[in-house]
Protein backbone atom coordinates (compact mmCIF):
# COMPACT_ATOMS: atom_id res chain seq x y z
CA UNK A 1 0.00 0.00 0.00
CA UNK A 2 0.98 3.85 -0.57
CA UNK A 3 2.41 5.36 2.38
CA UNK A 4 -0.21 8.75 2.47
CA UNK A 5 1.49 9.88 5.86
CA UNK A 6 2.84 12.99 4.49
CA UNK A 7 2.45 15.00 1.23
CA UNK A 8 -0.44 14.98 -0.65
CA UNK A 9 0.41 13.45 -3.71
CA UNK A 10 -2.80 11.40 -4.14
CA UNK A 11 -5.61 13.68 -2.66
CA UNK A 12 -8.28 14.89 -4.48
CA UNK A 13 -11.12 17.38 -3.41
CA UNK A 14 -14.45 17.11 -4.43
CA UNK A 15 -16.19 20.61 -4.87
CA UNK A 16 -19.58 19.51 -3.06
CA UNK A 17 -16.98 18.67 0.22
CA UNK A 18 -17.08 22.73 0.25
CA UNK A 19 -20.43 23.65 -1.47
CA UNK A 20 -21.62 25.14 2.03
CA UNK A 21 -19.25 27.84 1.85
CA UNK A 22 -17.35 28.13 -1.43
CA UNK A 23 -18.25 28.87 -4.65
CA UNK A 24 -16.08 27.02 -7.13
CA UNK A 25 -13.40 29.85 -7.31
CA UNK A 26 -13.01 29.99 -4.12
CA UNK A 27 -12.96 26.12 -4.19
CA UNK A 28 -9.83 25.77 -6.70
CA UNK A 29 -7.92 28.86 -4.91
CA UNK A 30 -8.19 27.18 -1.68
CA UNK A 31 -7.24 23.63 -2.75
CA UNK A 32 -4.22 25.40 -4.41
CA UNK A 33 -3.42 27.46 -1.90
CA UNK A 34 -3.51 24.07 0.51
CA UNK A 35 -1.21 22.32 -1.85
CA UNK A 36 -3.81 20.06 -2.57
CA UNK A 37 -3.18 18.14 -6.62
CA UNK A 38 -6.78 16.89 -7.54
CA UNK A 39 -10.01 18.48 -8.01
CA UNK A 40 -13.42 16.92 -9.05
CA UNK A 41 -15.85 19.49 -9.89
CA UNK A 42 -19.99 19.44 -10.19
CA UNK A 43 -21.02 20.81 -13.05
CA UNK A 44 -23.68 23.15 -12.05
CA UNK A 45 -20.63 24.89 -10.48
CA UNK A 46 -18.96 24.98 -13.83
CA UNK A 47 -22.11 25.91 -14.94
CA UNK A 48 -21.91 29.09 -12.06
CA UNK A 49 -18.73 29.71 -12.93
CA UNK A 50 -18.62 29.47 -17.45
CA UNK A 51 -16.56 26.41 -17.94
CA UNK A 52 -13.67 28.47 -19.92
CA UNK A 53 -13.18 30.10 -16.93
CA UNK A 54 -12.76 27.23 -14.63
CA UNK A 55 -11.33 25.26 -16.86
CA UNK A 56 -8.33 28.02 -16.93
CA UNK A 57 -8.31 28.95 -13.38
CA UNK A 58 -7.96 24.77 -13.04
CA UNK A 59 -5.09 24.47 -15.72
CA UNK A 60 -3.36 27.77 -13.88
CA UNK A 61 -3.47 25.99 -10.60
CA UNK A 62 -1.95 22.61 -12.54
CA UNK A 63 -4.66 20.47 -10.84
CA UNK A 64 -5.67 17.27 -11.79
CA UNK A 65 -9.51 16.87 -12.76
CA UNK A 66 -10.15 13.31 -10.96
CA UNK A 67 -13.55 13.77 -12.17
CA UNK A 68 -16.51 15.59 -13.37
CA UNK A 69 -19.73 15.18 -11.05
CA UNK A 70 -22.07 14.09 -12.95
CA UNK A 71 -23.49 12.41 -15.91
CA UNK A 72 -26.34 9.49 -15.97
CA UNK A 73 -30.42 9.96 -14.71
CA UNK A 74 -31.10 7.56 -17.80
CA UNK A 75 -34.23 6.21 -16.38
CA UNK A 76 -37.17 8.02 -17.96
CA UNK A 77 -39.88 5.41 -19.92
CA UNK A 78 -40.33 8.63 -21.90
CA UNK A 79 -38.82 8.33 -25.24
CA UNK A 80 -38.30 12.52 -25.03
CA UNK A 81 -36.98 12.13 -21.64
CA UNK A 82 -34.61 9.96 -22.92
CA UNK A 83 -33.03 11.99 -25.45
CA UNK A 84 -32.98 14.70 -22.92
CA UNK A 85 -31.08 12.67 -20.87
CA UNK A 86 -29.06 11.88 -23.46
CA UNK A 87 -28.50 15.29 -24.84
CA UNK A 88 -27.53 16.71 -21.20
CA UNK A 89 -24.68 13.54 -21.24
CA UNK A 90 -23.25 14.11 -24.10
CA UNK A 91 -22.51 17.91 -23.41
CA UNK A 92 -21.09 16.63 -19.82
CA UNK A 93 -18.91 14.53 -21.90
CA UNK A 94 -17.96 17.95 -23.96
CA UNK A 95 -17.23 19.67 -20.53
CA UNK A 96 -15.19 16.78 -19.37
CA UNK A 97 -13.05 16.89 -21.97
CA UNK A 98 -12.74 20.50 -22.18
CA UNK A 99 -11.47 20.24 -18.57
CA UNK A 100 -8.92 17.05 -18.88
CA UNK A 101 -11.05 14.91 -16.75
CA UNK A 102 -10.18 11.56 -16.20
CA UNK A 103 -13.59 10.03 -15.80
CA UNK A 104 -17.23 11.77 -16.16
CA UNK A 105 -18.95 9.92 -13.28
CA UNK A 106 -22.20 8.36 -13.78
CA UNK A 107 -24.80 7.95 -10.82
CA UNK A 108 -27.54 6.17 -12.80
CA UNK A 109 -30.38 7.29 -12.29
CA UNK A 110 -33.66 5.54 -10.02
CA UNK A 111 -36.86 4.54 -10.82
CA UNK A 112 -38.64 6.14 -13.79
CA UNK A 113 -40.98 8.54 -12.52
CA UNK A 114 -44.59 6.97 -11.34
CA UNK A 115 -42.86 3.13 -12.08
CA UNK A 116 -42.05 0.63 -9.33
CA UNK A 117 -40.00 -1.52 -11.37
CA UNK A 118 -36.31 -1.55 -10.50
CA UNK A 119 -35.55 -3.88 -13.22
CA UNK A 120 -36.95 -2.10 -15.96
CA UNK A 121 -34.72 0.98 -14.65
CA UNK A 122 -31.41 -0.92 -14.54
CA UNK A 123 -32.12 -1.81 -18.34
CA UNK A 124 -32.60 1.33 -19.08
CA UNK A 125 -29.50 2.62 -18.09
CA UNK A 126 -27.69 -0.18 -19.36
CA UNK A 127 -29.26 1.09 -22.22
CA UNK A 128 -28.82 4.50 -21.62
CA UNK A 129 -24.93 4.22 -21.51
CA UNK A 130 -24.80 2.27 -24.20
CA UNK A 131 -26.24 4.94 -25.97
CA UNK A 132 -23.71 7.77 -24.68
CA UNK A 133 -20.62 5.88 -24.74
CA UNK A 134 -20.15 6.33 -29.23
CA UNK A 135 -19.84 10.09 -27.94
CA UNK A 136 -17.57 9.25 -25.32
CA UNK A 137 -15.00 6.84 -26.77
CA UNK A 138 -14.52 9.83 -29.27
CA UNK A 139 -13.87 12.62 -27.06
CA UNK A 140 -11.41 10.42 -25.24
CA UNK A 141 -13.48 10.87 -21.67
CA UNK A 142 -13.77 7.33 -19.61
CA UNK A 143 -17.50 6.78 -18.42
CA UNK A 144 -17.67 5.86 -14.10
CA UNK A 145 -20.57 4.22 -12.98
CA UNK A 146 -20.89 4.82 -9.79
CA UNK A 147 -23.24 2.65 -7.39
CA UNK A 148 -24.89 4.39 -4.74
CA UNK A 149 -25.75 2.83 -1.47
CA UNK A 150 -29.06 1.06 -2.09
CA UNK A 151 -30.84 4.11 0.66
CA UNK A 152 -31.04 5.75 -2.87
CA UNK A 153 -32.07 3.23 -5.12
CA UNK A 154 -35.50 4.89 -5.77
CA UNK A 155 -34.65 8.13 -6.10
CA UNK A 156 -31.21 8.45 -7.34
CA UNK A 157 -29.54 5.15 -8.64
CA UNK A 158 -30.56 1.86 -9.11
CA UNK A 159 -26.96 0.65 -9.73
CA UNK A 160 -26.63 -0.01 -5.97
CA UNK A 161 -23.56 -3.03 -5.96
CA UNK A 162 -20.17 -2.49 -7.56
CA UNK A 163 -21.00 -5.96 -8.87
CA UNK A 164 -24.07 -4.41 -11.10
CA UNK A 165 -21.73 -2.47 -12.09
CA UNK A 166 -18.97 -4.70 -13.01
CA UNK A 167 -21.24 -6.68 -14.78
CA UNK A 168 -22.79 -3.44 -17.26
CA UNK A 169 -18.96 -2.96 -17.60
CA UNK A 170 -18.41 -6.69 -18.75
CA UNK A 171 -21.40 -5.78 -21.30
CA UNK A 172 -20.69 -2.64 -22.44
CA UNK A 173 -17.00 -3.31 -23.51
CA UNK A 174 -14.03 -0.52 -23.59
CA UNK A 175 -14.40 3.22 -22.50
CA UNK A 176 -16.78 2.27 -19.20
CA UNK A 177 -15.61 1.60 -15.60
CA UNK A 178 -16.25 2.51 -12.40
CA UNK A 179 -16.07 4.47 -9.67
CA UNK A 180 -15.65 3.05 -5.75
CA UNK A 181 -17.08 5.25 -2.84
CA UNK A 182 -16.50 3.68 0.51
CA UNK A 183 -19.59 5.35 1.67
CA UNK A 184 -21.56 3.54 -0.76
CA UNK A 185 -19.88 0.43 -0.65
CA UNK A 186 -18.41 0.14 2.50
CA UNK A 187 -20.99 -2.62 3.76
CA UNK A 188 -21.19 -4.81 1.07
CA UNK A 189 -20.21 -8.36 1.63
CA UNK A 190 -19.14 -8.87 -2.01
CA UNK A 191 -16.40 -5.93 -2.28
CA UNK A 192 -13.46 -7.46 -1.80
CA UNK A 193 -13.82 -9.60 -4.67
CA UNK A 194 -15.82 -7.14 -7.27
CA UNK A 195 -12.79 -4.72 -6.20
CA UNK A 196 -10.29 -7.35 -7.43
CA UNK A 197 -12.60 -7.99 -10.00
CA UNK A 198 -12.63 -4.10 -11.62
CA UNK A 199 -9.04 -4.03 -10.99
CA UNK A 200 -8.12 -6.81 -13.18
CA UNK A 201 -10.17 -5.05 -15.83
CA UNK A 202 -8.24 -1.70 -14.96
CA UNK A 203 -11.10 -0.72 -14.63
CA UNK A 204 -11.70 1.65 -11.24
CA UNK A 205 -11.41 4.89 -12.67
CA UNK A 206 -11.87 7.05 -9.34
CA UNK A 207 -11.30 6.45 -5.17
CA UNK A 208 -14.25 8.24 -3.41
CA UNK A 209 -13.37 8.53 0.77
CA UNK A 210 -15.74 9.89 3.64
CA UNK A 211 -17.14 8.12 6.60
CA UNK A 212 -20.36 7.03 7.77
CA UNK A 213 -21.22 8.17 11.07
CA UNK A 214 -23.54 6.58 13.69
CA UNK A 215 -26.26 8.27 13.93
CA UNK A 216 -26.30 9.17 10.48
CA UNK A 217 -29.30 12.00 10.53
CA UNK A 218 -30.18 12.60 7.03
CA UNK A 219 -29.78 10.44 4.35
CA UNK A 220 -28.25 12.54 1.73
CA UNK A 221 -26.58 15.78 3.95
CA UNK A 222 -24.77 13.64 6.70
CA UNK A 223 -21.41 12.23 5.33
CA UNK A 224 -18.29 12.56 7.97
CA UNK A 225 -14.87 13.51 7.99
CA UNK A 226 -12.83 10.43 7.04
CA UNK A 227 -12.26 9.00 10.55
CA UNK A 228 -15.16 10.15 12.42
CA UNK A 229 -17.42 6.89 11.15
CA UNK A 230 -17.34 2.92 10.90
CA UNK A 231 -15.79 2.74 7.68
CA UNK A 232 -12.55 0.57 7.63
CA UNK A 233 -10.86 3.17 5.05
CA UNK A 234 -7.46 1.45 4.92
CA UNK A 235 -8.80 -1.92 4.23
CA UNK A 236 -10.79 -0.68 1.19
CA UNK A 237 -8.04 1.25 0.25
CA UNK A 238 -5.33 -1.64 0.45
CA UNK A 239 -8.08 -3.97 -1.97
CA UNK A 240 -8.45 -0.86 -4.23
CA UNK A 241 -4.71 -0.75 -4.68
CA UNK A 242 -3.93 -4.65 -4.67
CA UNK A 243 -6.41 -4.12 -7.68
CA UNK A 244 -3.88 -1.74 -9.14
CA UNK A 245 -5.44 1.38 -8.68
CA UNK A 246 -2.79 4.06 -8.26
CA UNK A 247 -5.02 7.12 -8.52
CA UNK A 248 -6.43 9.76 -6.48
CA UNK A 249 -8.16 9.34 -3.28
CA UNK A 250 -10.77 12.02 -3.85
CA UNK A 251 -12.48 13.49 -0.54
CA UNK A 252 -16.36 13.94 -1.21
CA UNK A 253 -18.13 15.10 1.78
CA UNK A 254 -22.21 15.79 1.93
CA UNK A 255 -22.20 17.46 5.17
CA UNK A 256 -24.95 20.43 5.95
CA UNK A 257 -24.85 20.73 9.13
CA UNK A 258 -21.37 20.37 10.17
CA UNK A 259 -18.66 20.64 7.48
CA UNK A 260 -20.77 22.90 5.47
CA UNK A 261 -20.72 25.37 8.47
CA UNK A 262 -16.95 25.66 9.14
CA UNK A 263 -14.51 28.04 7.58
CA UNK A 264 -13.10 26.30 4.45
CA UNK A 265 -9.86 26.31 5.25
CA UNK A 266 -10.81 24.28 8.41
CA UNK A 267 -12.33 21.59 6.38
CA UNK A 268 -9.23 21.61 4.04
CA UNK A 269 -6.89 21.00 6.50
CA UNK A 270 -8.84 18.40 8.31
CA UNK A 271 -9.40 16.85 5.21
CA UNK A 272 -5.28 16.35 4.91
CA UNK A 273 -4.96 15.21 8.30
CA UNK A 274 -7.36 13.00 8.41
CA UNK A 275 -5.60 11.39 4.36
CA UNK A 276 -2.37 11.28 6.51
CA UNK A 277 -3.73 9.79 9.40
CA UNK A 278 -6.56 7.22 9.09
CA UNK A 279 -7.00 6.59 4.90
CA UNK B 1 -50.64 -16.25 -6.26
CA UNK B 2 -53.36 -15.90 -3.49
CA UNK B 3 -56.63 -13.60 -3.69
CA UNK B 4 -56.38 -10.72 -0.87
CA UNK B 5 -58.99 -9.03 -2.29
CA UNK B 6 -61.31 -9.59 0.36
CA UNK B 7 -61.12 -10.75 3.97
CA UNK B 8 -58.14 -10.75 6.38
CA UNK B 9 -56.82 -14.18 6.28
CA UNK B 10 -53.41 -13.76 5.73
CA UNK B 11 -53.00 -10.54 7.11
CA UNK B 12 -50.83 -10.28 11.01
CA UNK B 13 -50.14 -6.84 12.21
CA UNK B 14 -46.64 -6.00 13.53
CA UNK B 15 -47.23 -4.07 16.86
CA UNK B 16 -44.65 -1.63 16.16
CA UNK B 17 -47.43 -0.07 13.90
CA UNK B 18 -49.55 1.08 16.57
CA UNK B 19 -46.93 2.04 18.91
CA UNK B 20 -47.44 5.88 18.87
CA UNK B 21 -50.66 5.45 19.97
CA UNK B 22 -51.75 2.03 21.51
CA UNK B 23 -49.89 -0.40 24.34
CA UNK B 24 -49.80 -3.77 23.67
CA UNK B 25 -53.34 -4.56 25.13
CA UNK B 26 -54.92 -1.82 23.31
CA UNK B 27 -53.03 -3.25 20.07
CA UNK B 28 -54.43 -6.78 21.21
CA UNK B 29 -58.04 -5.73 20.84
CA UNK B 30 -58.11 -3.32 18.26
CA UNK B 31 -56.43 -6.09 16.21
CA UNK B 32 -59.12 -8.62 17.55
CA UNK B 33 -62.06 -5.67 16.79
CA UNK B 34 -60.83 -5.65 13.05
CA UNK B 35 -61.48 -9.07 12.75
CA UNK B 36 -57.02 -9.56 11.58
CA UNK B 37 -56.19 -12.94 12.41
CA UNK B 38 -52.07 -12.18 13.49
CA UNK B 39 -50.20 -10.09 15.32
CA UNK B 40 -46.27 -9.99 16.44
CA UNK B 41 -45.55 -8.00 19.25
CA UNK B 42 -42.07 -6.27 20.30
CA UNK B 43 -40.62 -7.66 23.67
CA UNK B 44 -40.94 -4.80 25.66
CA UNK B 45 -44.33 -4.04 25.29
CA UNK B 46 -44.60 -7.81 26.52
CA UNK B 47 -42.98 -6.65 29.37
CA UNK B 48 -44.90 -3.79 30.40
CA UNK B 49 -47.68 -5.53 30.10
CA UNK B 50 -46.55 -9.34 31.45
CA UNK B 51 -46.19 -12.42 29.51
CA UNK B 52 -48.67 -13.90 30.98
CA UNK B 53 -51.65 -11.58 30.87
CA UNK B 54 -50.46 -10.86 26.77
CA UNK B 55 -50.01 -14.57 25.89
CA UNK B 56 -53.38 -14.48 27.65
CA UNK B 57 -55.48 -12.12 26.26
CA UNK B 58 -53.58 -12.89 22.36
CA UNK B 59 -55.02 -16.68 23.30
CA UNK B 60 -58.31 -15.82 24.17
CA UNK B 61 -58.93 -13.26 20.74
CA UNK B 62 -57.34 -16.95 19.23
CA UNK B 63 -54.79 -14.75 17.29
CA UNK B 64 -51.98 -16.31 15.76
CA UNK B 65 -48.49 -14.93 16.71
CA UNK B 66 -46.78 -14.39 13.52
CA UNK B 67 -43.15 -13.70 15.06
CA UNK B 68 -41.86 -12.30 18.42
CA UNK B 69 -38.99 -9.14 17.88
CA UNK B 70 -36.87 -9.73 18.23
CA UNK B 71 -33.67 -11.52 19.32
CA UNK B 72 -30.26 -10.75 17.94
CA UNK B 73 -27.38 -8.51 18.44
CA UNK B 74 -24.91 -11.04 18.63
CA UNK B 75 -22.09 -8.61 17.54
CA UNK B 76 -19.76 -7.91 20.72
CA UNK B 77 -16.18 -8.57 20.88
CA UNK B 78 -16.33 -8.92 25.24
CA UNK B 79 -17.03 -12.25 26.49
CA UNK B 80 -19.22 -10.92 29.13
CA UNK B 81 -21.40 -8.95 26.62
CA UNK B 82 -22.09 -12.37 24.34
CA UNK B 83 -22.58 -14.41 27.89
CA UNK B 84 -25.33 -11.64 28.61
CA UNK B 85 -26.81 -11.38 24.98
CA UNK B 86 -27.09 -15.31 24.73
CA UNK B 87 -28.69 -15.14 28.25
CA UNK B 88 -31.23 -12.28 26.69
CA UNK B 89 -31.57 -14.49 23.90
CA UNK B 90 -32.81 -17.73 25.38
CA UNK B 91 -35.26 -15.54 27.38
CA UNK B 92 -36.57 -14.68 24.00
CA UNK B 93 -37.06 -17.47 22.87
CA UNK B 94 -38.99 -18.98 26.26
CA UNK B 95 -41.11 -16.07 25.40
CA UNK B 96 -41.66 -16.97 22.02
CA UNK B 97 -42.51 -20.87 23.06
CA UNK B 98 -45.13 -19.08 25.66
CA UNK B 99 -46.62 -17.57 23.10
CA UNK B 100 -46.37 -20.03 20.78
CA UNK B 101 -45.05 -17.62 17.72
CA UNK B 102 -44.58 -19.13 14.72
CA UNK B 103 -40.88 -17.84 14.87
CA UNK B 104 -38.57 -15.67 16.83
CA UNK B 105 -37.02 -12.63 14.80
CA UNK B 106 -33.53 -11.87 14.43
CA UNK B 107 -31.69 -8.59 14.06
CA UNK B 108 -28.42 -9.27 14.03
CA UNK B 109 -26.42 -6.84 15.58
CA UNK B 110 -24.19 -4.19 13.45
CA UNK B 111 -20.77 -3.73 14.09
CA UNK B 112 -19.19 -4.64 17.31
CA UNK B 113 -18.93 -1.34 20.06
CA UNK B 114 -15.82 0.58 18.93
CA UNK B 115 -14.96 -2.24 15.75
CA UNK B 116 -14.90 -1.13 12.04
CA UNK B 117 -14.45 -4.74 11.09
CA UNK B 118 -17.78 -5.80 9.07
CA UNK B 119 -16.51 -9.32 8.45
CA UNK B 120 -15.53 -9.84 12.22
CA UNK B 121 -19.69 -9.07 13.13
CA UNK B 122 -20.64 -11.39 10.59
CA UNK B 123 -19.14 -14.04 12.13
CA UNK B 124 -20.17 -13.43 15.13
CA UNK B 125 -23.54 -13.11 14.37
CA UNK B 126 -23.03 -16.91 12.59
CA UNK B 127 -21.48 -17.95 16.52
CA UNK B 128 -24.02 -15.90 18.30
CA UNK B 129 -27.37 -17.84 16.05
CA UNK B 130 -24.85 -21.17 16.37
CA UNK B 131 -25.26 -20.99 20.20
CA UNK B 132 -28.56 -19.98 20.60
CA UNK B 133 -29.78 -22.52 18.29
CA UNK B 134 -29.65 -26.02 20.66
CA UNK B 135 -31.96 -24.12 23.16
CA UNK B 136 -34.57 -23.09 20.24
CA UNK B 137 -34.73 -25.82 18.68
CA UNK B 138 -35.03 -27.39 22.11
CA UNK B 139 -38.42 -25.13 22.46
CA UNK B 140 -39.58 -25.90 19.11
CA UNK B 141 -39.25 -22.07 18.44
CA UNK B 142 -37.63 -21.47 14.83
CA UNK B 143 -34.88 -18.86 14.32
CA UNK B 144 -36.13 -16.09 11.71
CA UNK B 145 -32.90 -14.03 10.34
CA UNK B 146 -33.83 -11.15 8.66
CA UNK B 147 -31.32 -9.24 6.44
CA UNK B 148 -31.81 -5.21 7.01
CA UNK B 149 -31.06 -2.69 5.03
CA UNK B 150 -27.68 -1.83 4.40
CA UNK B 151 -28.08 1.91 6.19
CA UNK B 152 -28.39 0.07 9.07
CA UNK B 153 -25.10 -2.02 8.71
CA UNK B 154 -23.55 0.13 11.14
CA UNK B 155 -25.25 0.21 14.10
CA UNK B 156 -28.24 -2.62 13.77
CA UNK B 157 -27.53 -5.25 11.68
CA UNK B 158 -24.42 -6.97 9.67
CA UNK B 159 -27.00 -9.29 7.69
CA UNK B 160 -28.10 -7.17 4.93
CA UNK B 161 -29.07 -9.35 1.70
CA UNK B 162 -31.18 -12.45 1.47
CA UNK B 163 -28.16 -14.28 -0.12
CA UNK B 164 -25.90 -13.74 3.07
CA UNK B 165 -29.16 -14.96 5.65
CA UNK B 166 -29.39 -18.06 3.11
CA UNK B 167 -25.90 -18.49 2.99
CA UNK B 168 -26.12 -18.63 6.86
CA UNK B 169 -28.64 -20.82 7.43
CA UNK B 170 -27.14 -23.22 5.26
CA UNK B 171 -24.24 -23.58 7.75
CA UNK B 172 -26.39 -23.58 10.68
CA UNK B 173 -28.89 -26.06 9.88
CA UNK B 174 -32.24 -26.61 11.39
CA UNK B 175 -34.44 -24.55 13.25
CA UNK B 176 -33.22 -21.44 11.47
CA UNK B 177 -35.55 -19.58 8.60
CA UNK B 178 -35.18 -16.07 7.42
CA UNK B 179 -37.84 -12.96 7.40
CA UNK B 180 -38.52 -11.77 4.18
CA UNK B 181 -39.12 -7.73 4.57
CA UNK B 182 -39.77 -6.10 1.27
CA UNK B 183 -38.56 -2.50 3.18
CA UNK B 184 -35.04 -4.23 3.68
CA UNK B 185 -34.86 -5.93 0.66
CA UNK B 186 -36.75 -4.54 -2.57
CA UNK B 187 -33.83 -2.93 -3.98
CA UNK B 188 -31.94 -5.88 -4.29
CA UNK B 189 -31.00 -7.58 -7.68
CA UNK B 190 -30.27 -10.69 -6.58
CA UNK B 191 -34.08 -11.04 -4.88
CA UNK B 192 -36.36 -13.21 -6.66
CA UNK B 193 -33.16 -15.69 -6.83
CA UNK B 194 -32.87 -15.91 -3.32
CA UNK B 195 -36.44 -15.61 -2.47
CA UNK B 196 -37.30 -19.35 -4.69
CA UNK B 197 -33.72 -20.28 -2.63
CA UNK B 198 -35.16 -19.47 0.92
CA UNK B 199 -37.82 -21.43 -0.71
CA UNK B 200 -37.29 -24.26 -1.64
CA UNK B 201 -35.06 -24.71 1.51
CA UNK B 202 -38.60 -24.05 2.76
CA UNK B 203 -37.37 -21.77 5.46
CA UNK B 204 -39.33 -18.49 5.03
CA UNK B 205 -40.89 -18.20 8.25
CA UNK B 206 -42.29 -14.56 8.23
CA UNK B 207 -43.37 -11.84 4.99
CA UNK B 208 -43.43 -8.42 6.17
CA UNK B 209 -44.60 -5.57 4.42
CA UNK B 210 -44.63 -2.04 4.10
CA UNK B 211 -43.42 0.56 1.40
CA UNK B 212 -40.60 2.75 0.65
CA UNK B 213 -41.12 6.59 0.72
CA UNK B 214 -39.75 8.99 -1.69
CA UNK B 215 -38.20 10.67 -0.19
CA UNK B 216 -37.82 8.84 2.90
CA UNK B 217 -37.01 11.80 5.53
CA UNK B 218 -35.90 9.33 9.02
CA UNK B 219 -33.69 6.35 8.31
CA UNK B 220 -35.57 4.15 11.17
CA UNK B 221 -39.09 5.86 11.15
CA UNK B 222 -40.17 7.26 8.03
CA UNK B 223 -41.52 3.68 6.90
CA UNK B 224 -44.45 4.08 4.63
CA UNK B 225 -48.18 2.33 4.14
CA UNK B 226 -48.46 0.14 1.43
CA UNK B 227 -48.77 1.94 -1.68
CA UNK B 228 -47.69 5.16 -0.89
CA UNK B 229 -44.12 4.62 -1.53
CA UNK B 230 -42.26 2.67 -4.37
CA UNK B 231 -41.60 -1.50 -3.51
CA UNK B 232 -43.46 -3.28 -6.08
CA UNK B 233 -45.45 -5.10 -3.58
CA UNK B 234 -47.44 -8.00 -5.68
CA UNK B 235 -44.28 -8.47 -7.34
CA UNK B 236 -42.59 -8.98 -4.62
CA UNK B 237 -45.43 -11.59 -2.71
CA UNK B 238 -45.57 -13.00 -5.96
CA UNK B 239 -41.83 -14.46 -5.75
CA UNK B 240 -42.28 -15.68 -2.06
CA UNK B 241 -45.38 -17.30 -2.88
CA UNK B 242 -43.93 -19.12 -5.52
CA UNK B 243 -41.71 -20.32 -3.51
CA UNK B 244 -43.85 -21.91 -1.56
CA UNK B 245 -44.66 -19.57 1.36
CA UNK B 246 -48.35 -20.05 2.58
CA UNK B 247 -48.03 -17.43 5.98
CA UNK B 248 -48.81 -14.57 6.70
CA UNK B 249 -48.23 -11.22 5.33
CA UNK B 250 -47.27 -9.08 8.55
CA UNK B 251 -47.37 -5.22 8.34
CA UNK B 252 -44.52 -3.49 10.00
CA UNK B 253 -44.69 0.24 9.87
CA UNK B 254 -42.46 2.67 11.56
CA UNK B 255 -43.94 6.01 11.03
CA UNK B 256 -43.16 9.04 13.56
CA UNK B 257 -44.99 11.89 12.13
CA UNK B 258 -47.60 10.03 10.49
CA UNK B 259 -48.97 6.83 11.27
CA UNK B 260 -48.33 6.80 14.87
CA UNK B 261 -50.10 9.87 15.03
CA UNK B 262 -53.34 9.19 13.51
CA UNK B 263 -56.15 7.06 15.66
CA UNK B 264 -55.75 3.66 15.73
CA UNK B 265 -58.83 2.12 14.19
CA UNK B 266 -57.66 4.72 11.20
CA UNK B 267 -54.48 2.78 10.74
CA UNK B 268 -56.04 -0.59 11.34
CA UNK B 269 -58.82 0.49 8.23
CA UNK B 270 -56.04 1.75 6.31
CA UNK B 271 -53.97 -1.19 6.29
CA UNK B 272 -57.26 -3.82 5.43
CA UNK B 273 -57.74 -1.70 2.47
CA UNK B 274 -54.38 -1.66 1.24
CA UNK B 275 -53.79 -5.70 1.88
CA UNK B 276 -57.02 -6.06 -0.19
CA UNK B 277 -56.06 -3.28 -3.00
CA UNK B 278 -52.14 -2.64 -3.48
CA UNK B 279 -50.91 -5.97 -1.53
Amino acid sequence: MRDLSEGTRFLSLNTATLRGQWDLRQTIDGIARAGIPGISPWRDQLQAMGLAAAAQAIRSHGLAVTGLCRGGMFTSFDRAGLARALDDNRRAVDEAAALGARCLVLVAGGLAPGSRDIAAARALVGDGIAALLPHARACGVPLAIEPLHPMYAADRACINTLKQANDLCDRLGDGVGVAVDVYHLWWDPDLAREIARAGAARRILAFHICDWLVPTTDLLLDRGMMGDGVIDLRRIRGWVEAAGYDGFCEVEIFSKENWWKRPGEEVIATCIERYHRVC
